[in-house]
């Protein structure tokens, strides 16, 4: 493992230099804001010793060239909406912060692109988009706060990724600043290319591990003027989760499908004080639909109802506010019962979600944790949300062991991979080295080893040096 | 620029070892095939010293190992359908046939994905899944003879591409063998995915220069029951193409847009012993628009007719077999007029095609040499094919030289870039290393230079060793 210089008053001083007094901040109480992110973890918290606050690209570029200097490593955050730990300075030193960074440069709308700065909400682009009549497709479940630049890193998904993809999936092109200070810019506003390698995907979703990202230009797309969301209610968790490879191949052609195990349905109806539809036994699949032609919407619904009903649902209602409520409020709702939590990411292929989340839910119960299962199920993305609740810490690190290594292992069997959308961060680190492919694991530490030499941004994250 | 060594009797053996005496061709006969692809630019061809059939990924990656041990370069080729001398072997060295590795190892109906070997024809991909009552969206031009690893690894473009994007987004996962002979997986059939680096698409498009791609699993999609294709003539060079920006804002979502010029019109019909409306002086736009619904068909042909009135169309009619066979047939049409030609793969946001054709056009009159231009104008893919005719070999270099410098600068400075679908390859090189941000070249070499220490892979193409 290396080791790190510490942050001097010499480092203090440089970064001073370049982004002025009053954005370089060494306050123990601020130092203590940055320690953790939205991940319930504590034990992987470390203090930063200095969070620094550049305006601009040129700023980060300066940053990273004293961290180099003087070997100082530099974590870059964005909101700190991780729950992967991945906004956490596993090896102290710098905390870049991305916020002041906040600009829509442009929006073309003849061009359908938005070019923005990486410290703009996410909200933000959606709702300027929707102005113009357009979409912006990434739609992460912490929008209202999260940062597009921390939705970059981690190649967010969230709720319309079955129909749009995911957050790497909506970008043009990228401006990037390299582990040594280097600016780049990376893709290009085209509809194709085949001019050299494909370096703007590979900095995306390299959580912060191979570049910032300071800047983006974003795809738009027209807005579906036809929408209805649907509440498929089941009784049966087998009948629920066999529902979303069916719908899939049916050709709906869903913009999302979201899946919440009763252990959900119950906890975030009682915290958001609304009593929906089989509140004591339900679980529900969320489905909506968006279209251009109201009879298209309008065929696509009398088949989605046919395969609800042939699927065993026991109500089929339209999903208005509420439910979406119940939805977003779920994993807050879970804090009144512990907390301590961890929540799993995992993605399996779309026609194993059944099987897969019904055979974990029915291993969960060997455990003393609460296991709460939401999905979006129709990307194959399942969340577990596992409660410690009155555990001790010895039965609760024990346990959480054995479960991960049962379902990590019968997960990758089918297929599938850790992480879906929250992505390794500093919690999934040793994980990522036991399950991926020792082949794969190289090339990534190659790569990384090149662009960064001195292994100075963001360490701890994703792959371990060694 | 590196110097590498000759193929001795030794590395013969060495190969003859893995592949079997049969699978290693020298003699000159077989050679002189391999010298060069489909780019007419014998200025850049070379004989390689040996042609090597592999029959699997084991023996690529033993194949991989001998280069390395006898520091002997490696050109992979697949239909040698290449443009660009993307298969030509720059620095002479072994050449690396993929042809006998044809197999479609799974098709899976209901996962929608099919998994094959590098060598299969693509066009067999497209009517595997066909025959499922699915669709391989990729679809080059030279759909019928080339190999789908050929496709991947210069991220082929075609006809579809409008629609359904690019070789590289039909791709769930691929196997690889590294330069240095490593074998490795990378990506998985996910519908999404946060867990490390996104290194398919490192390799994908990457020209052969950073991994020999031997499998691959591709992504299927439903299959649009309702199609319809439509030629409007237009007498108008401006208005025909002032259409295509028009017709994609209009929120269409055709599958492909065609752009021919009249002297493409001409040639190939000539060609084809065909005569289609205003062969004399018509310019060609073909839009094809599929959906999964009747009505929708319906009414997006009328908007498509109301957009084609409204730009000032001559004549809007549906486009029959004998205008795709006239399509197909333009680039061999012009050989009658030349043996020596070369194209251009420009390739500018949509936004900017109308102008760029116009713009190029007018400049092309300035010259010697014949300009015949088609365009898969839906997605800012511009083809110039630039005839030699009977120019002497000076003044076709001299005047070559001027129109690509005006040409590849105001392209540049519309946000494009020289290749939309063809590759660099050798052809490209110099252009690449002068038209390329040097912030972004110098992070492909550094890549290139990780991955391939020695140099060895596909020297000579995309960028240059320094």
């Amino acid at each position: 493992m290396k080791e790190y210089n510490p942050v001097t008053a010499e480092v203090i001083d440089a970064l001073k230099a370049v982004v002025g007094d009053k954005y370089v901040k060494t306050d123990a109480d601020v130092l203590d804001v940055y320690k953790s992110d939205e991940s319930l973890a504590p034990s992987f918290w470390k203090t930063p010793e200095v969070v620094v606050l550049p305006a601009n690209t040129q700023e980060v570029s300066e940053i990273m060239k004293i961290a180099n200097r003087f070997d100082v490593p530099v974590t870059p955050r964005s909101a700190g909406t991780s729950v992967s730990c991945g906004a956490v300075p596993a090896y102290k030193g710098i905390v870049l912060l991305m916020e002041r960074m906040n600009h829509i440069i442009e929006l073309n709308e003849d061009g359908m692109y938005m070019t923005v700065e990486a410290g703009v909400r996410t909200i933000d682009i959606q709702n300027a988009a929707h102005e113009k009549g357009l979409l912006y497709a990434g739609d992460p479940c912490s929008s209202d706060s999260c940062l597009i630049g921390g939705n970059l890193a981690t190649n967010a998904g969230g709720n319309k990724a079955v129909r749009y993809g995911t957050t790497r999936h909506q970008v043009y092109s990228i401006e990037a600043v390299l582990p040594t200070g280097k600016i780049v810019n990376l893709g290009a506003t085209l509809k194709k290319c085949s001019t050299g390698f494909c370096l703007d995907q590979l900095i995306i979703g390299s959580e912060g591990t191979l570049g910032i990202i300071t800047k983006a230009t974003l795809k738009l797309v027209p807005l579906p003027p036809y929408k209805l969301d649907v509440l498929a209610v089941f009784t049966d968790l087998a009948k629920a989760t066999a529902l979303v490879p069916k719908l899939i191949k049916a050709g709906l052609n869903p913009t999302s499908v979201e899946f919440m195990d009763n252990n959900f349905v119950r906890s975030a109806s009682d915290y958001s004080d609304l009593k929906l539809p089989h509140y004591e036994d339900g679980c529900y699949d969320i489905i909506s639909i968006e279209t251009f032609n109201e009879d298209e919407l309008d065929d696509k619904m009398e088949k989605l109802a046919a395969v609800c009903e042939e699927c065993g649902a026991t109500d089929i209602v339209e999903a208005d506010d509420r439910v979406w409520k119940v939805r977003r409020n779920c994993l807050e709702s879970t804090r009144v019962f512990s907390k301590v939590a961890t929540s799993e990411d995992l993605v399996v292929p779309v026609t194993k979600i059944a099987d897969c989340i019904q055979t974990l839910v029915k291993e969960s119960q060997n455990y003393d944790f609460r296991v709460f299962c939401l999905a979006h199920a129709g990307d194959g993305n399942l969340h577990f949300q596992i409660l410690k609740c009155d555990m001790s810490d010895e039965d609760w690190e024990k346990q959480l062991k054995e479960f991960r290594a049962k379902a990590y292992k019968y997960v990758y069997g089918l297929g599938g991979r850790l992480s879906g959308e929250h992505g390794i961060g500093l919690k999934r680190l040793k994980y990522m080295e036991e399950y991926t492919d020792p082949a794969e694991l190289d090339l990534m530490k190659t790569i990384k080893r090149a662009v960064d030499p001195k292994w100075i941004l963001n360490p701890g994250k994703v792959i371990e040096e060694n």
